[in-house]
């Protein structure tokens, strides 16, 4: 134990766990992965982890789960186009971050085929839309936004334009892209 | 040769290699494509596949090129929503099939740390640009659309939303949500 970082000792066993799941999962990609890898990281042993989560893809997607359930707070700037700014800001870094570089590359690719964790992977991306929605909620309860407006096809959008601009064009998100990005979302061409 | 298909004994040796490599790409992914492999299917010895390109990222690069070069022709329907539905129609359909599978797969993950392979999809990146700007600016010579119009984004929001319903969200791209699509970028929130 003494080897562990401090603010971790007292952690929660679970709680543990899924975090060293998921820095593991940073380290070496899905492929690599391991639980007895993952074990030796929590300072446990490993049939302590397969007890609750007995396979890979289960330990995988319960990891992912709670980092994909803790986003930063919405933005509340008393603006549509600020909230969208801060929102879009905060999507294009956690993307950048080696945590996010990690889900994403496991949900666009490697994991493609495994059925537990589709489940378990489309169950946290369901419960990720619910939060921004808020902030479209907002912006129509001011009168900045129509009723119908397809927010759920902007969010879509949002997230499609910056995973393809760090995974295909392979260029940074910058602050002019993700303006561009939000100007176009919010007035059409 | 008695046993490749018909069509295919004619082509040239170049072409039949980029086309084997592609079909190898989709069929075992990057990871475990091999250039014998890739030999063996276009009937060579290896060393002819390895006299032009020497290494693996050279030959996928440039079966990977030749791919996303041959696109469709653009459709010109005369106005610029029924263009835009066509265009996006095309580009999902692609990104189901296969190869299109196999390409962006590639570029997503498996490729992202190959520096050669990079430079080489990044250029075909730029050439696929080009074609669907035409697109545009017929819609802007037309009258249909302003001179200042964002349409490298639009065409970033287009492939990035097709992508991330396909890999992320791991739902079809029906025609509902391509018109749903088409719509946003063109009207807004």
């Amino acid at each position: 134990m003494t080897k562990r970082p401090r603010q971790r000792r007292g952690a929660p066993v679970i709680e543990r766990v899924l975090t060293e799941a998921l820095e593991e999962l940073a380290a070496v990609g899905h492929a690599r992965f391991s639980i007895p890898a993952v074990a030796a990281r929590a300072g446990l042993n490993k049939t302590s982890v397969y007890r609750r989560w007995p396979t890979k893809a289960a330990l995988i997607g319960a990891s992912l789960a709670g980092a994909l359930g803790h986003d930063a707070p919405l933005p509340d700037t008393g603006a549509l186009r600020t909230d969208l700014l801060a929102f879009v800001a905060a999507a294009a870094a956690w993307a950048e971050s080696p945590l996010g570089m990690a889900v994403l590359r496991t949900l666009q690719a490697e994991g493609l085929d495994d059925a537990a964790m589709r489940e378990l992977l489309g169950g946290t991306l369901r419960r990720r839309t619910t939060g921004p929605l808020a902030l479209f909620r907002r912006a129509q309860a001011r009168g900045e936004l129509a009723a119908d407006a397809d927010v759920a096809m902007a969010l879509t959008v949002f997230a499609g334009a910056i995973h393809h601009r760090r995974f295909v064009e392979r260029a940074a998100a910058t602050p002019a892209f993700l303006r561009r990005l939000v100007t176009l979302v919010t007035d059409g061409l």
